[in-house]
């Protein structure tokens, strides 16, 4: 059946958070980003109770308000769910999400801690850190979904990313027969990058994970890693798809997630998104260079000017007539990697400004706000688009861009993007470290053949139509399904 | 036949050089260090042919005056062998050694890199150090290897480590039929890591090494990790233990080196010992934690540093009462993350030391020089001695300290040495970024109990015994023959 089931979602942030309060009329602000788009049309097709962190004041005030009945919501489509919000102790979430998720988990699962110097796991923070905030905030959402459960034992219970890897074997440990399926919508890293975390840590991660039926990740690259680990972490048995372990068994898969590409054929005619097009229309250099992302350190923005300056050093004959357009969203700025990453965006912008800068033409354009109009815009103007993440899960950029450009715009991806196993045929391909081999494929790019452009970009475009967000849910629910079913079919090995 | 056999070891770096020209003597000074002691028992068993780089002036005079005949050396034990040094292009050997082998290679194998800011691979410049420093060197290494294969081909190649990915093919190539073995002393790290190297540079590696009939790690973890990375970079099919590639097939094994268990029963009666022992004796306080390392940043000396002014925050009683003797060899200093380390190691010393210093005592005690026989001198004096790398192959220190210690001294091992697989369960095993528990670890073992110091200690001892140098080469020579023996048995698949 692909319609009316029951599902627990579960995830930090839910689709929705509410403002007001203090005298002011309560709104509701519905959220874009990832996982929201990508799960629109479960929320569509089942019957959706969505189980989130109180994240606002308001929430607060909604969550005690409606308590454990929640609250009916609908999509921006307009389709209906039941929303559950948990109030998290204050100390205890600030621990959980400031401390383990971001940036030590964040961090280990894109291999950016710089490891002779950091993390130090002094005065025993990170231990406190994991026992004060992010077990207990897990316990809350396992409570939530325990109760779910017990209201209606057939839901299935999908678990959504890094901040939710212990709730699963909490679940389980209630609820034995329990469907449950988790999605990691970040790089799983090799054994080894988990020994940045303490045994017990890393060890329970794992656990967590395995206490589902099924484990999903964006790749197959990811999936194999996730297998190894938990191979070597767990002391388990080495597995190919099926994962044997404390009288359960996970099944592990990769399906990449994807874009509403209805959505962005509407985006493009928004009068939003035609403004802002006017405006770089009128300012717009011969040659655009456009990147589009968090300022996370995972994204590679200083790399990637850096590749610029030096295309512009070698081809001196683009002076004038290329800009890089860097529309940055400011991220995570509560933690200081983050803080400090975006200084040293901003000094680097400046030296190659410097560095090349002449009446009439400045090389980088950096924008640092969150317009999503104006991204679509830029979208739509790009010759080239630079994606070149040190590492991503996904990079939904490089999925949503292509739909929409008018000047048959070349993708330039990194190979550790995952989003390059299925995009990368269409693209140049560039190594992420090697800042000469980036300048060269921003060159290549601006220099390519009509013909090769327009292949590639049609190429792209076909891939992420054929790959749509529907089939993702469609994967993801026969996952589970064939799980359970294996595990009625055969009492696992105790 | 455990004796006689032609044996061709092939290192970058030989067991001896030679000083003196300009009018002085010739003078030849035999090395220590892991490899030259490991080899000892080979050379003293077999045929050997020792064929390494040209290191000084009066070595390049050497290779030049003998030629491919080589020299007739020695060891110290009097074991003679045949000496073959090839003086490489002194551009070229700047490129492989200062740009690629370190710190390129050697970063990347520890995990070093600050993956958000370096490498970054500008201006071409590890591609050009690739292609005219490290191909051309190893190229020379596989034609001086080839000559000798003709001189007498049934001999058995040996290449070491991480200067000499790329010989095996080139010799593979043209003697089809050698017996080639390889031992890598330092970590292999996951697949993922290995993209901090641009495609081809990491598959020439994985390449390289797969023309060899046996490649061995020290451990089986780092067996894993490069049984993974072959599969994943060369796209070839997963392998329990024997990798089918290229028409051919390479046996992985593990197998950790020892040390010269012999050479320490004599050293803690050596005279230069028993005289620094007296100076250490007349100078220490009641509790001696040791380190003994190079200057480099995979050997941690920054955390630790931080974790013993921990453990003096924690338990006040034992200022005055407790010193962090570091004896560190400063290590590579032509490379500027080494040059920085060093700076780092000495303003954490010097901070730590600010905090807590008071007449009569100096917390930590931080000399910076090589000088074997003060190390053996402190190995005997200390009470706990902190191993703490971030990575490391296999960590000789503690394998050799506990053999001459005399106070019952408490081994503290990093999970990510390669020693802590023989050594872990005899040790307190710590995490190297968790600084609060190596606090808690140095404080452990002031305060254990002497029968269980006593007892791990004597387990220590007993290991490093049972399992000593003979053993190793016998195990590497009857991997080689097993799998020499195996490829006359079945051809390999095509």
């Amino acid at each position: 059946v692909d319609e009316g089931r029951s599902i627990i979602v579960v995830s930090n942030r839910g689709p929705v958070t509410y403002h007001g309060g203090h005298g002011e009329p309560r709104t509701a602000r519905r959220g874009g980003g990832g996982l929201v788009t990508a799960l629109a049309s479960l929320v569509t097709r089942h019957n959706v109770t969505w189980i989130a962190s109180a994240m606002t004041e308001e929430d607060r005030a909604v969550a005690a308000e409606y308590g454990p009945e929640g609250l009916r919501e609908q999509t921006k489509d307009g389709a209906s769910y039941r929303l559950r919000l948990v109030a998290h102790d204050r100390a205890a979430y600030d621990w959980y999400y400031n401390v383990v998720a971001n940036p030590m988990l964040w961090f280990l699962q894109h291999y950016l801690w710089d490891l002779v110097r950091r993390p130090t796991h002094e005065r025993g923070g990170l231990e406190h850190a994991w026992r004060e905030g992010y077990v207990p905030v897990n316990a809350g959402f396992a409570e939530a979904v325990v109760e779910e459960l017990k209201r209606d034992p057939e839901a299935i219970v999908f678990f959504h990313d890094y901040h939710l890897y212990l709730a699963p074997r909490l679940v389980r440990n209630a609820v034995p027969s329990a469907s449950l399926m988790h999605f990691v919508h970040i790089p799983w890293v090799a054994p080894d990058y988990w020994h940045v975390l303490p045994v017990e840590i890393r060890h329970a991660i794992h656990d967590g994970l395995l206490a589902n039926d099924v484990v999903s990740f964006h790749t197959e690259r990811w999936r194999r890693n996730f297998l190894r680990a938990a191979e070597d972490i767990t002391g388990g048995p080495r597995a190919d798809t099926t994962i044997a372990w404390a009288g359960g068994r996970t099944f592990v898969s990769a399906h990449p997630i994807s874009v509403d590409t209805a959505e962005f054929d509407e985006l493009r005619s928004h009068p939003g998104v035609l403004e802002h097009e006017r405006q770089i229309v009128a300012t717009r250099p011969e040659f655009l260079v456009l990147r589009v992302d968090r300022t996370d350190p995972s994204k590679n923005v200083v790399r990637g000017f850096v590749a610029f300056e030096l295309m512009l050093e070698l081809h001196p004959e683009l002076h004038g007539r290329a800009t890089m357009l860097a529309l940055l969203d400011p991220s995570r700025q509560d933690i200081p990697e983050y803080a400090e990453y975006l200084g040293a965006i901003q000094r680097e912008a400046r030296r190659v400004n410097d560095h090349f800068q002449q009446p009439g033409w400045i090389p980088i354009d950096l924008q640092i706000d969150d317009d999503f109009h104006k991204s679509v815009a830029a979208y739509k103007q790009y010759d080239a688009l630079l994606v070149n993440a040190i590492f991503d899960g996904l990079n939904l950029v490089a999925k949503e861009a292509p739909l929409v450009n008018e000047r048959d715009g070349v993708l330039i991806l990194s190979e550790n993007a995952g989003a390059w196993d299925e995009l990368g045929r269409w693209s140049l391909e560039i190594n992420p470290f090697d800042v000469h081999a980036q300048a060269d494929a921003i060159y290549r790019a601006l220099v390519m053949a009509p013909d090769e452009r327009r292949c590639r970009l049609e190429g792209l475009r076909a891939q992420v139509r054929e790959r749509d967000q529907e089939a993702w849910i469609r994967a993801q629910l026969a996952d589970l399904d064939g799980a359970v079913a294996a595990r009625s079919d055969r009492p696992p090995a105790a």
